[in-house]
């Protein structure tokens, strides 16, 4: 059989330790004032803010600070940070943190064109877009390197995920120096959001051989270093292979989407901002790749995973080989001490059924994406079962 | 140990069966007065370069042709369509074929800016450059999605590859059709050039996770396609396969680079131009492994692509491996009658000496991006152990 597809992804990578250092030089090919978007607080405790605007100043770049971005960032937040890149005239945006501030500062360089709500552009390409560098803190999201952008609906719940060319971030700077400061728990979640990023790229309809080999590299770096990773923060190898999988997972969903897990889980944290992106992910990975795995090229590409990710013993079929993976998600799931239902991060069940209907309207491209085709019931079946 | 990178390919690829169709929509986003750089014969007599500008004319795009490129592409030529593309006022360039039109088309786009030889632009960075599309019918060059070009100069025999960043394909269309048509021995050539590229990628010094997930993805193309794609021309499954395969090595030399076999291949076939490129690299492979391979993450590397290839009987060592990789290299060259050595070719064995030196001049990045460090007396050491 042959295959077609189209692939694109213009981003540069400056990837490396200290690479921070870079920031001022690479800020100044873009412009002169930037807003940094960014959380409350871990890169202001642990002063990687300050470093950076110090960086930039050297550079001859000022900077300003919108420092109001939550955890799960919604629409007033980003078109309140909007305002003051309008307000003050800046030129560039830079995003500083994790994937909520990164998303965030993609969004904010569309809506810092217009005079609209970023909420329209779900409707509407933007024309334009300031240009945005991302400086990432997590490993991770994949938004520093692609071109979404994902936001809550505070009135409704919705939190739907977007993104269109003019979105993508001009440069991307890792340095997993910064990443050593993650708490446990933040390294676990974002970590099997690598995870589920590289699974759901890797099945869905519209992988494809570059895509693939991105998914590959990140399960042989997960393999290596995620666990070391949350055993061991500061250990700088890990860390780097953790950042090196973030990246490539991140490319890879740029390319080929995401897919059922990523559907379900955002109108579980769009409804239940408490609870973090890769602990909801968690939730639902196992019974979704049960309703996965029975698709042939779901059982072939999985039993191709689990070859990553372990020794084989004996003579195993691709069927053994397929269900052996999901075997190994629920090890990955308990060291890492995200073995958690629905019901476990506090989702309310009553509420079980406004989410499987908000997967096919803010998510409906990564329904179809999924290599099974899903409906409102088998979603709905499988939220249930991911409650129990 | 903690490692850095920078990463940038901003080519947009369209991959698949009957791609060529939109060449016209393509070509109509970037220009309406193509000059299409090809060579003398197979675009030709497989009636794709007349597909091609009637495809073109559709969309309202006017096209010349210039198809004076030769297999070892001279300064004279690529300066001539350079003349051409000036008194047309061409506003865009198509590279149709393989390596060799590709190659001069990205010469042909900076070189038209300008009123001086290609030449000068190996001593000056130009400022900018027309818009290039690929279209590339061998597996593979990797020229289709990077920013390099060789050129041959004549009087020297001096044949240095050059890139710049404005040298960049802005599209590239890969259309695996094409490739049905390619003969038995290019098909060898060009197959056993991604495999190269894949090796000397993966194992360079400025090897970095993206670069080696495009050339894993590579390793297992070319075991499942490479030989199927020579034993039978029109399988498209062999031909995507091997398509894919030529992209991702591609891909993976723009951003990790080669080493020295392709560093000594250059002033061979600069200095015996009826050498294809893929002959010249099958006759130094093994020697340039042997030399190599005592580097210590060289071996490690060599083992994984041993592994990539290879159903692995027992336990053996990394060494082992290693070493079974030199074996599969020879086995392959003999399945794709490659079996060669530089006196096979024809090369003249009282020019080592100067085909050495050359590697250091014209060649030299490539040189220095080897993992083992070489003099000129290591090189031609190697030259005279791959002439026997």
């Amino acid at each position: 059989m042959s295959f077609s597809f189209n692939f694109f992804n213009p981003v540069r990578i400056n990837f490396g330790t200290d690479s921070l250092q870079e920031a001022g030089k690479i800020a100044r090919k873009y412009g002169t004032n930037a807003l940094i978007v960014t959380g409350k607080s871990s890169m202001q405790k642990f002063g990687v803010l300050d470093k950076l605007t110090c960086i930039l100043q050297k550079s001859g770049v000022n900077s300003i600070v919108f420092s109001d971005i939550t955890p799960n960032p919604t629409v007033g937040e980003i078109d309140m940070a909007a305002k003051v890149a309008r307000t003050n005239h800046v030129d560039l945006i830079i995003g500083l943190g994790g994937g909520s501030p990164l998303d965030s500062s993609k969004a904010v360089a569309v809506a810092a064109k217009d005079n609209i709500s970023v909420w329209d552009y779900l409707k509407r390409e933007p024309k334009s877009a300031l240009p945005v560098i991302t400086i990432v803190s997590t490993s991770g999201t994949g938004s520093e390197v692609n071109r979404f952008s994902v936001m809550t609906n505070t009135k409704t719940g919705e939190k739907p995920g977007f993104g269109y060319e003019c979105m993508y971030p001009k440069e991307s700077i890792i340095d997993p120096v910064i990443m050593q400061s993650m708490p446990k728990y933040v390294t676990a979640t974002t970590g099997f959001d690598v995870f589920v990023h590289s699974l759901e790229a890797y099945t869905g309809s519209l992988s494809n051989p570059i895509a693939d080999s991105y998914c590959e590299k990140a399960f042989t770096l997960l393999k290596e270093s995620l666990v070391t990773a949350y055993n061991e923060p500061e250990n700088i190898k890990a860390r780097s292979d953790m950042a090196a999988a973030s990246a490539l997972a991140g490319l890879a969903i740029d390319s080929a989407g995401v897919g059922i897990i990523h559907a379900l889980e955002h109108p579980v944290s769009g409804n239940f901002p408490n609870i973090a992106h890769g602990a909801g992910l968690a939730a639902l990975t196992v019974e979704s790749m049960k309703l996965n795995i029975n698709n042939k090229t779901t059982k072939e590409k999985y039993a191709r995973v689990a070859h990553i990710f372990g020794k084989i013993k004996g003579n195993k079929t691709e069927e053994d080989m397929a269900y052996e993976l999901l075997e190994t998600v629920k090890k990955i799931l308990t060291v890492l001490n995200l073995n958690v239902s629905l019901k476990d991060l506090k989702v309310n069940e009553a509420q079980l059924e406004k989410i499987a209907k908000e997967a096919f309207t803010t998510m409906n491209f990564a329904v179809l994406n999924n290599p099974v085709q899903i409906d409102e019931n088998n979603a709905l079946k499988l939220l249930k079962d991911s409650f129990k």
